[in-house]
């Protein structure tokens, strides 16, 4: 994920970084929230075999939407962004020659994937209409507001309706036996779960550990659109080893887009 | 965990095994519900430094109070078992001269932990007389019945009332900032998390993985009644090594009261 300037040239506003590689690039913001290991390990949750069309709900610059493309040759994906500024982003980055091969597979739709009903159709969300959704709430926006004791349970609410909106848009785009994949931080686990239960089964959790003393800085969530099956936690994924900042070979390889986070 | 005939022997209808590697023993049923890891790791989340009344609720045969009591020589318990029989197993758990040591700390209470309000306390549960419950629910129990599709619901919530119950006794039952430890399977972790919000905070939860690469069996949620703070996730305890039966060392420290489980 290095800054490049093998493509196109680095500006004081946006910069052009290289993933998985250097097999696909990202126009982003230099400013601001800026794509990296979230948008990777995201990506990975979605199976190496995955054919169809994929939507990725706050798509930012593109970064998961485009890690998947790369990886699963038979994907298609649209980048749903709210943003304006950063769903012009994600049209730079598609058009960027160095995404050439994955661009034609994938288009930009600037739409709220909070609405409900006849208004999301509209937008350009069909019910029904997509085999895989990706999600990378914007969590950490709830974590900037003051939360004295007085206002922790109205956050913690508006937290919760942040995970049930998006997950009950998800619900309604996916085909049945399609898939969710969201990732979010580990004091979120109760809101994605209660979301995903009743509307999605077969539910796999991975906790994400930075070293493998530390506690989980994220959680993966991944589940099938009417499947029955019970919630199962997976081996974590630690990033670091012991001592050191030199990435566990597995770190890599999903970062590289060369493994998938559950292993199919 | 080894069946021993050092302090009495074993009858067609009991066994005495030894737990701790000898430092205490436990008169159980040769049928049924027996005690082993599960008791073992439950009590290992309570504190090395831990001092006060544990309440056991579900005891059973007494393994998980004993591995508490033979770990924290502060530490008082009660014994709460619903069943006259099981509870009769744990008084002669006290009463066994291997755990002549340990037996003046403990009372068995057989009660109904699900009891609540006058009749709960009437039974011997006074509201704010614990420092700290630990709780082995009996999970198995569900798993029992049948489950086809149109009863999965009902044994579902039939699920959650079980941990809510059992939880929402804990909450009344204990002191402020006295402490809470629950073992389940991983897919009654909604269930259980649900319950503890909003009563307990400080969560802490640590998935038991039976080997690195496989899916865990076990989840230990710890809490602190009043407290605030957002849930973490611990790293995982893996039972055994890659290949092999051997159990890791961190495995055998627990599983001989010389470690506790979130390393306090």
């Amino acid at each position: 994920m290095a800054a490049s300037t093998a493509f196109a040239p680095n500006t004081p506003a946006h910069t052009v970084d290289a993933f998985h590689r250097g097999r696909f690039w990202l126009v982003q913001p230099r400013q601001g929230h800026r794509a990296g290991m979230d948008a990777m390990m995201l990506a990975a949750a979605v199976p190496s075999t995955f054919s169809g069309r994929l939507a990725d709900f706050g798509a930012g610059a593109g970064a998961a939407a485009l890690a998947v493309l790369s990886r699963c040759p038979e994907a298609r994906a649209v980048l749903v962004e709210r943003s304006a500024e950063m769903a012009a982003f994600a049209a730079a980055t598609l058009a960027h020659p160095g995404n050439a091969h994955l661009g034609d597979r994938a288009s930009v739709l600037t739409a709220d994937v909070t609405l409900t009903g006849r208004a999301r159709a509209e937008t350009g969300l069909a019910d029904n209409s997509f085999n895989f959704v990706i999600m990378n709430p914007p969590f950490n926006a709830t974590e900037d507001r003051a939360t004295p004791d007085a206002l922790r349970r109205e956050a913690h609410v508006t937290e919760d309706g942040l995970f049930e909106r998006w997950i009950r848009s998800a619900a309604a785009v996916v085909k049945p036996r399609g898939g969710l994949a969201v990732i979010a931080r580990p004091e979120q686990l109760v809101a994605v779960l209660d979301a995903v239960e009743g509307r999605f089964g077969d539910a796999e959790m991975l906790c994400v550990h930075p070293r493998p003393d530390a506690a989980a800085i994220r959680i993966v969530v991944r589940a099938v659109l009417g499947a029955r099956g019970k919630l199962s936690i997976r081996p974590p994924l630690t990033l670091h080893g012991p001592s050191g900042n030199e990435p566990t070979e597995r770190t890599e390889m999903i970062n590289n887009g060369l493994a998938s986070l559950f292993g199919d």
